[in-house]
C-alpha cells in the first residue's frame, strides 16, 4: 500500500467512526496530502466503504494520472459540485465536508445535491501533524538543503560589509535552487543591524556594517515540504550586549528543544524556553510563540505557545525558535526544524552550528 | 481624497444600495484593493454612513499606520469577529459579506453577532475589473519590466543551445528582479521544443536546441499588480510548420486585440481571434480561453472565453493569448496585456516584438 493510500485509510477510519458515509476533502493542501495530486483545482472524495475518487479538470487529467495513479479519475471543472453529486448517486447520505475551507457560497451548493453535510473540522490537519517515513525524509531533504545553502554563503563571504540584505536573500535563494530546491519556503528574511530587532523584516537595500547582527531566517521547499531555520551571525567582534542577548537566547532555545517529547503539553514546551527568558528579565521581548508545525505548509499545527491547548505526539515535525528583540539596537532568533519522538532525544533535522559565527 | 478611498466610498455607494448598513471585507486581496494594507490578517469595515474601520492584529499595527494611515485601527488577532462586534455595537443591522470567502465556519460565528449577514457577492472584484489611474500606472510599469528584462536576456545571448529551461527561467527572474520587480508574477514557464506543446509547463533539466521553439510566460509583480506576456521564439531558421503556426497565432493575436472594445461581447473577443485558428484547421489545438482580467491577482475577472457571459468596459486590463499546441511536435502562443479604452485603441501595456524572433 501506498503511503497515501495508507492516509486516506487513516480518514475513512474517522468517517466511519463518526457515522459518516463518506467524506469531500476540499482544501487542496489536504488533497495534496492524501493523494499526492499538486494542481489547483481538486478535490478527493473518501467513502467509508468503497473505492476512493479525485475529481479535477481537464488540464490536469495527465498530471493526476501520473501522480495518482491509483485513483478513480472524474473530470469536472465544478470539481466539487461534481464529486458531491457523484457521492449522492453513489447512495451516500451523511457526506463529511471541511467546514473551515468550504465557503459558504459552496456550502449553499452542495446542500441541495446530498442528504446531509457534516462537519469533519480539521480531521485532516491533524492527521497530517504526525509525519509518516515519507515525510520525515522529505522534512530532511528540505533541512539539509537549507543547512548546505547557508555553509555556501558563508564560505563564499557572502554575508561581508557593503552587501545589501536585498542581495544576501537573493544570494541564499539562489544558492538553494541550486542545491535542488522547488522554492524558497518563504520570504526570506535578512534583518541586519537595528532591522534585526523587527520579528518580520523584509530586505531592504540596507548595507551591511562591521557590527550588525545578521539575522536570517529562511527554509528550502522540497517536495512539497518545507524546512524553516533562523541564525543571527556578527560582523566583527561582538559587543558585550550582543553576546549576552545572544547566549541568553541559544540557553532558552536549548530549554525547548529538551523539553519536546511525546506527551508534552504544548504549552509547557513554550515555557521551558520562555522561562529562561523570563528570568533574565528580557521576557517582554520575545514577542511570539516558540514555534509551531511543519510540513507540506510553513505554519501548521500544532502551535507550541501560551495559548496552545494539548500535546505533542511522536512524529510531530516543529519549530522551536526564542527570539529577544531590542528596538533600536538589534534582536537575536535562533530556531531549528526538529521531530519529536517517542521515548527518545528529538530528531534535529537543521544541523547548522547554533555557536555564535563571528564573520 | 485617496484612490484608496474613492474606491471605499464606491463600495459604499454599492452598499446603500442595496439597503445595508455597513459591508465586512475579509477577502485579503480585496482589502488591500480598498485601503493599501498589504498583511496577512486583516478585515475591512464599510459603512454605509460613519468612518471605515481596519482591524488587523498585534504583527501590523505599524504596518497598518503606514499604509492606511487615514483608517481607524482596531487591534485583534480575531479580526473578523472584532469587526463584526464592533459594527452590532456601533448600531449595524444588516452586514454585508462575502460568501465566497468567508467559510461555513467563520458565518456560524458572526451568525450570532450581528442582526443579519447578507453576502454582497463578487462586488468588489466586479470594481476591481476596471482600473483607476494608479492601477494603470502600476500595470504599466510592471509590464516595462518584462519587456525589459526579456530584451536584456537576448541581448546577452541566454537563449541559446545548451543552456537549460530551468537556467533560463531562473536568469529570466533574476533579470526582473534587478530592475526593481517585487517578484515574478507567477513560476516562469520556460517550454521548449516538443515541450512547448504543453500550455502550462514547468522548467525543467530539458537542454535548448537547435531548431527548437522556445515559449517564454512570464510576468513581474511591481506594488502588488502583475503583468503577463507570452513570447515564442525560435533558435535557428525555423522549419516551415513553425512559421505557418507562429504565424496563424499571430493573426489571431491580432484579432483579438482589435476586438478589444468597451461594450463588446466578452465571448465575441475570443471569438474573433478563435475563428482566426478555426478556419486556418486548428481549432482543435486551441485548447483554452482567450484571455482573463489581471490586476492585484494575475487571473481575474473578466473571463474572455466562450463561457463568459457580459461585456468589456473602459478600463478593464486584460490578457490576449491564443495558443496552438501540436502534441509531439511544439506549440506557440502569443500574449500580451491591455487597457481596454473607451472609443479608441487598447493600451498595450506589453510592447515587445511580436515579429518571430530567429536566434
Amino acid at each position: 500500500m501506498t503511503a497515501h493510500a495508507a492516509r486516506r485509510d487513516s480518514l475513512r477510519a474517522t468517517a466511519r467512526a463518526a457515522g459518516l458515509d463518506a467524506v469531500l476533502v476540499t482544501r487542496l493542501v489536504n488533497v495534496r496530502y492524501l493523494t499526492g495530486f499538486t494542481g489547483s483545482n481538486g478535490v478527493l472524495l473518501v467513502p467509508a466503504d468503497g473505492a476512493d475518487l479525485l475529481c479535477t479538470d481537464g488540464r490536469y487529467v495527465t498530471q493526476a494520472g501520473r501522480q495518482a495513479p491509483d485513483l478513480e479519475l472524474l473530470v469536472d471543472r465544478a470539481s466539487a459540485v461534481a464529486a458531491t453529486e457523484r457521492a449522492a448517486r453513489d447512495g451516500h447520505r451523511r457526506l463529511g465536508f471541511e467546514s473551515h475551507d468550504v465557503t459558504v457560497d459552496l456550502h449553499r451548493t452542495l446542500s441541495g445535491k446530498v442528504g446531509e453535510l457534516v462537519s469533519i473540522g480539521r480531521a485532516v490537519e491533524a492527521q497530517r501533524a504526525v509525519k509518516d517515513d515519507a515525510e520525515i525524509e522529505l522534512l530532511r531533504a528540505a533541512c539539509a538543503i537549507a543547512d548546505r545553502a547557508l555553509a555556501e554563503l558563508v564560505a563564499a563571504g557572502g554575508l561581508r560589509p557593503g552587501r545589501t540584505e536585498r542581495e544576501v536573500g537573493r544570494d541564499l535563494d539562489a544558492r538553494m535552487l541550486d542545491l535542488g530546491a522547488h522554492a524558497p519556503s518563504f520570504e526570506t528574511i535578512v534583518a541586519t543591524g537595528a532591522e534585526s530587532a523587527v520579528p518580520h523584516h523584509r530586505p531592504t537595500d540596507r548595507v551591511l556594517a562591521a557590527g550588525d547582527l545578521v539575522k536570517l531566517d529562511f527554509g528550502a521547499e522540497h517536495g512539497g515540504y518545507h524546512s524553516d531555520m533562523t541564525r543571527t551571525l556578527v560582523l566583527g567582534e561582538p559587543a558585550g550586549w550582543q553576546r549576552e542577548v545572544y547566549d541568553l537566547v541559544r540557553a532558552a532555545q536549548r530549554a525547548g528543544r529538551e523539553a519536546l517529547a511525546a506527551g508534552a503539553a504544548l504549552r509547557a514546551v513554550d515555557s521551558a524556553a520562555r522561562d529562561v527568558v523570563v528570568a533574565a528579565g528580557y521576557g517582554e521581548h520575545f514577542v511570539h510563540g516558540l514555534g509551531h508545525g511543519v510540513g507540506l505548509e510553513i505554519h501548521e499545527a500544532p502551535a507550541l505557545s501560551q495559548l496552545s491547548a494539548g500535546t505533542l505526539a511522536d512524529r510531530m515535525a516543529v519549530t522551536v525558535e526564542p527570539g529577544v528583540y531590542l528596538a533600536g539596537r538589534g534582536g537575536v532568533r535562533i530556531e531549528d526544524t526538529l521531530v519529536v519522538r517517542d521515548g527518545a532525544e528529538p530528531d534535529l533535522l537543521t544541523t547548522t552550528t547554533k555557536d555564535l559565527v563571528v564573520l
